[in-house]
């Protein structure tokens, strides 16, 4: 269905930009399973909007209610408690709708929205905001995800890490140096300390800066970038995955093109690895010691046949330039009139820094699905 | 499930590429829609092994089989039948297949194959051939697209057309050009018989003949290459898709990562559209009547917030270099000692030029899902 | 997944009973639906605890709050919104909760409540107040069902109606002698009005009586008492529900088997049925005109093959007595020695009257959903 | 969906009555589970047609093809195969169809039959032989709960056994008594072979006498029985089943009220225990140890919350006398013309014979499922 994400470890969320709340329900939690609810709200403020200059300056507090699953609601800021086996169910209150910069979308669609097609799809206009298709509705996929890193920290035996961060905005780029050295193994990793200390999440001190720069010239202007994001996991069990339509990749390239103004997706090699030969793309098998492998390159991105190897897990999301820019445009009225918009509504002039914490959380959640779908088998045995 | 796909016309697909049969079982069909099985058929046929010499050589049939789900199954290789509301289930037989060529795998594990990390996920070897990892698992979801091709154009009010064609084998690539000029909706249709006069699936003939050089090429050194896929849709009905987790594109990502060999994905302007300013990048409304808009561009690639928009929909598939080849490759055993491994099983140098058919098919099936879906909504005013 | 029903019109529950809140959200509502809130919150009443004497003293306002799914949320008590397509999640809040009356199940399972089973299943004590084993989880599935109720009422072209009452208390019955009037077809129909006229809510002044002492001696006495009640729906169109797995009397089963303290279920002519012979039980076509049949008799209870005939449906549904009684019980304490028990806790000396609306409302959940997946049939043709 | 049942054990049937085939594909099982599929034939054998006297003439071999989901398929009658982690599709012929025999079914549609719902749910005459109304359909559901119980007995370290009987056959009927007995932990086991011994599977000589006499001389009167089964599973352990929609008497109504001609189910007291008193329908715990408790009564049936408390689980299934009489019967033709008609077509006198092996299979399936869910609490403790 259009609002669930995991089969075992499920999302329900919902909620509008401009509505009462965001939240969502999450199933398959396991009973007894300690959670640090501080650390879940620390996602979310990574995601928040307000941090900096370069993000929309729309001040919402997002602070995190649960409102079931867990065993004792006794709780202050900084609690820990357990699950009970049932559905955790959450919000996060709106509270800095300003529904009055929208009323021109009663009377005119705002080029590459989504006010057009869901009017098309609804039969009526698309709520103040951009109702569901607001970027407002990820904040259930981070608590989702952060929920889930819990699960996979509580109960895998494994170390699992994950580093995410900015490898372009606009022409600002990390991205192919990084790909080669993903592929042969040599990039270095980046703890969450160095990307949070850029203000766009780049962990590079010279590209975050210049895309610092790059983004307040494109706001100024009235204007808006694109960017990519690379996220990373180390230490992931071989055997996560699932063959044919829940491949790991199938399931992160669903969850990415699902974000909004995301439009592609790369595992491993990409696009980039189509030029390649076989010889040269192929990963082998270096060693084999204790159950675990390691390989010579990966070009991969830490999969086989949709499923872990132990490798590195990386990927590439591609973000275009925020819709919404002050500049004038041309479109059309409802009537058909031609007509001028320059867009009010407050958004960020590049969406890539604050959508580090939703595509990390969102990967998180998959492999947490997995690992409980992996525990079928291997208990099986 | 990890064997599902689509929510209302939705695929539960089964079979290994040695076991008897690999096929499926269709639900969601409304009952009286007829089918014509020949024209389900000629997909299979797109699909089918032994095509050419650039192709692998097993021989398969591919016959179509159909358990269920019609009102009489009076047969004969053209009929035409409906469907009585039930499931429809479906089988092909696996007929030439060589498990002997795979006996090794009980000792070593090929590079970059699901060997691997099957074992790890399953605790036994992987089964010969690939089992579930074996791209004949890829039948079913051509019949499913077939069928959902034969619906959508049976119930829906436009004529939907689609065009599915190689745009890169290796490093001969028509994709650059391809992008600027589908954003700039000055691209040409291609016809399916153009496309298929090529042995390659490439509709501009010096590219084709050159792919297959290339091909013919890696053959020969005992090599392999990758290639990327595009596919159009025009005519569609605005409206389709879903919002959050069930976007149009975000289903395609899914599906197509969800292929073998599959490693990125993009819809419209993809990872160059990062490269965009807002302004440069939105796509304005030129037109709207009679309940239909034009606009002046197609960043987007047919699609705004998940839904489509009625302008030409687009996406790009990557697939790495076929795993099997024949040169020499250093691997490990089970007992991680070193050892050489040249591939024997039979396969495909390339694997682009038959996977186009699924492509294009596995972009039908989800047409057709969110077209019943939507039913729900437009009936419902 | 288990707190999830519902294929089309979905809802998915949350909650336990001492927690913050219990509610759902409810998928696959079209757009535009308008809804009278007011409505919804009247069939919370009618399952509202402390409505008499002869119901539990818990004080719960059960108030409504809608957290998404509307197009605007302005409105004060009685007001009237419309759907926006997207999931509409509730809540309502748990005020009166004394966690401290259930301190004894850290230490003693109480005999026939779920405090045994749900530590055996999860690894832990049940929650205070039996969370999610507590009959307050209903409270989502009466709003998902008053929903589902203005969803037919507003779009199926028929006018449906439904009654619901009690049909037995302990001993003291009304089913034989409605059992032989609904097959004949001779059972008077009775409103909302009457039924709600009676403490027990059931339409018979005299078996009411007799019911209402029954039960208040029972709780005198420091016990309970079942009953039985009989869900009937007229004007319904035939065609709703599907082969095999979800027969209207199949998910029928299903919802009110899942209710608390339900031990069984009859479609039509139940338990008693089996005792005819083919041909005193099959219920001839008597005439068929403008495409609707009317039915000599009715012992199928409106269905057939698990699908609507247009006949009134009807059945049967039987509760056990209350568990929690506060005459002194033998049971084990969790280091397995024999101990007593009077139950503390709040709770209905039989539960039947309040579970009226929540069967009732069940009903009108799937029938709604049933509609709608139908619409996918009608609209195809 | 309609076709689908099981959420980790999931079942997917196809096949109509007068098509080529019914079947399934079973995804869940984990890989390296041991089947016996000569096993799985023998509950097969015990649902076929042709099986005696008081069964229908139909002739069908009903042997199972398996198509997927092996590790090898080497065969032969008796073999032992083992999974390979895929979906298990299997398939079962229709050989014996005698489709003229339905020819009248254009224009008359059979009272108490699904023609005249199926013509209005699909919009066109049922088809031949019932369709997937056809009890063909369960063959589904005997080869996933044969499998189902493999599961269980492979991997559960309990033993768990049940036995399923027919306890009425119209008038005659072990009922009362064995539900008293029941309750009370004093009925005798019966096992398969006592129960097979039994043309009708009764395992009280007596009984099993009079009823073969009854349906005999329903059968020469041109009439048909109904009757009620009796399913029970001892050895169970504590915790299998799900809170709220998925309670194990919830999926076991779901399934028993899905199958043909069933009109009513009771989980351990049903119906009868509506009568008692609190005090008296509680069932206290008589003894704890080692993790497992006894109990005094057993009107729960087995369950608690939902759940299994390990206690004999024990269920009641009520089917109507079969619809298919060749007694003249009045109904009318689709022009709505008053008619006269003897039904042809090969049925049961008496179906719950054959349908003993189908509730029993169905319900293995379901415990094996919950048992695969549970796993999911117990290993992440």
């Amino acid at each position: 269905m259009a609002n669930s994400f995991g089969t075992i470890l499920k999302l329900t969320s919902f909620g509008e930009s401009h509505g009462p709340a965001v939240g969502g329900t999450i199933e398959g939690l396991p009973a007894g399973l300690e959670l640090r609810l501080d650390k879940v709200q620390a996602w979310l403020e990574r995601r928040k909007p307000g941090q900096s200059s370069i993000t929309t300056p729309r001040k919402e507090s997002d602070r995190l209610e649960i409102l079931s699953g867990l065993q004792s609601y006794s709780g202050g800021g900084s609690y820990t408690s357990h699950t009970n086996g049932g559905p955790l169910s959450f919000l996060v209150r709106n509270q800095d709708t300003r529904s009055k910069d929208y009323d021109f979308t009663q009377k005119i669609w705002r080029p590459s929205h989504a006010d057009f097609t869901y009017e098309k799809k609804y039969g009526q206009p698309i709520a103040s905001g951009g109702g569901r298709a607001s970027a407002r509705e990820t904040i259930a996929r981070v608590v989702a995800g952060a929920i889930g890193k819990q699960l996979l920290q509580n109960t895998c035996s494994q170390k699992i890490q994950s580093s995410a961060y900015v490898c372009a905005v606009g022409k600002t780029s990390l991205k192919e140096e990084h790909h080669q050295k993903l592929s042969d193994q040599t990039l270095p990793w980046f703890d969450q300390e160095k990307i949070e200390a850029s203000l766009v999440r780049c962990p590079c001190p010279e590209t975050s800066a210049a895309m610092v720069q790059a983004i307040t010239q494109a706001k100024e202007g009235g204007d808006s970038l694109g960017g990519q994001i690379l996220v990373r996991f180390r230490g992931l069990p071989a055997g996560l995955g699932e063959p044919v339509f829940d491949k790991v990749e199938a399931l992160l390239a669903q969850a990415m093109l699902s974000l909004p103004a995301v439009k592609g997706f790369e595992i491993g090699s990409g696009f980039a690895g189509t030029k390649l030969t076989g010889s040269e793309h192929n990963d082998p098998i270096q060693s084999f010691k204790a159950g675990e492998a390691t390989f010579s390159s990966n070009h991969a991105g830490g999969i086989q046949g949709g499923i872990t190897s132990g490798n590195e897990l990386y990927f590439f999301v591609a973000f275009k330039p925020t819709s919404t820019i002050s500049k004038n445009q041309t479109t059309v009225d409802k009537d058909g009139q031609q007509t001028r918009l320059a867009a009010k509504g407050r958004h960020d002039p590049c969406v890539v820094p604050r959508a580090v914490a939703v595509c990390e959380a969102a990967a998180w959640h998959i492999l947490a699905d997995l690992y409980l779908r992996q525990q079928l088998q291997i208990h099986a045995r």
